[in-house]
């Protein structure tokens, strides 16, 4: 199977190709430019360079979520958009599960995706590596840092975080005297590579299908609610 | 520092920009589609994408070898090339320098940057971290895989391979019994993430002073030697 990944959950952005598992290409880029202008230019670059079009790869692959709402919707919005143009079908998957890819397959290791959600919580999940994959021990969540120490001092294992919210946490555990690690710097926020990784195996679908998995409520979305329920108080 | 890198020493070939050490964006091609029509291409779309030109990097860096003798050729060449046009200095690295950025800061390791130099040979050195940086243990050298599984029996430390050799030593270590490990996919290969990082507070110096370093003579060169030899034989 051939697949274009496509990353942009949060600060840095990336597209990569796989070809049965085994990586082709990656172009990553973590500039502060809008995704909204990189994206797009670096997955008609990344395709171009191989003498590949759209119309040449198996499925399209996104991270959906969670994430920043802007990159995450960006990031939908290009695979969506490649797709109809190349008549491909998608694969969304769930950002956290494409960073426990970057993790290392350890024994004493617990792999912790970690992406900054802002408000003092922190979108995570856990997984530990299996025959060569990244196995999940919980389901993506939001969770605020002082809940994963806690966790983190009963479970007795090297916390190895990833993703923009690992240096956070990472500095956390130190404080705490708890083990913890980082990966190098390549590896250290989300990859289009883990996206690909992630979608390897699973079963595309038609591009139309995709939604987001923001997780959590936009502050538009929050807002409006606590506008509905003071009104609704105040009778 | 802004730092525009090069690295073509084997299959795969890619570009990165670091700043202050931070990696801004890197281009990864392992296609098998030559260096020659991908490289320079990967280097123009990676700073355009940027906003930038080469006349915004205050240095071109490259590992200028050991590797494929047609790669490093290529890698120097564009080094070269893109230093006179935007009459920028240039920094040539130690392709093994620069592939030990991509192992692990552990007490109980040692880096081993491999590249398959054919004829029963592998390019390696050895490193460890400290202080987050990789420290020389041995000068680059053309050495047979026996001689280093007899060097890790006595060092009795684990062997963290590196590079488009690395998985032929992993695999004779494992057989040894000897403890071994890998780095994820995207940190297999060699990477032009290493040559900014091992470029990092080196002194540029003029494009046109930068030489190769193949370690070994080319296949022309030992055939001439040889001939020169039986000929003087045959007096």
């Amino acid at each position: 199977m051939r697949i274009l990944a496509i990353e942009s959950s949060a600060k840095a952005a990336s597209v990569a190709l796989t070809e049965g598992g085994a990586l082709i290409s990656q172009y990553y880029q973590a500039s502060g430019l809008t995704h909204s202008r990189t994206l797009l230019k670096m997955a008609e670059d990344l395709l171009s360079n191989l003498e590949l079009t759209v119309k040449d790869v198996d499925a399209v692959a996104v991270a959906k979520g969670p994430g920043s709402f802007t990159g995450i919707r960006i990031g939908v919005a290009a695979a969506k958009g490649l797709c109809w143009g190349g008549d491909r079908p998608v694969i969304g998957v769930s950002t956290l599960e494409a960073m426990a890819w970057h993790g290392a397959d350890r024994e004493d290791v617990v792999v912790a995706p970690a992406m900054d959600a802002r408000r003092g919580q922190i979108y995570n999940a856990l997984f530990r590596f299996d025959a060569g994959r990244p196995v999940r021990l919980c389901e993506d969540r939001a969770v605020a840092l002082e809940e994963i120490v806690a966790e983190a001092k009963k479970a007795k294992k090297t916390y190895f975080f990833v993703g923009d919210g690992a240096k956070l946490c990472y500095n956390r555990f130190l404080e705490a005297g708890l083990p913890t690690l980082l990966p190098p710097e390549p590896l250290l926020f989300q990859s289009a590579w883990g996206v690909a990784k992630a979608a390897e195996g699973m079963t595309p679908e038609p591009g139309f299908d995709l939604a987001p998995n923001y997780l959590r409520l936009s502050q538009a979305e929050r807002e409006r609610l606590e506008r509905e329920r003071s009104e609704k108080e105040r009778g």
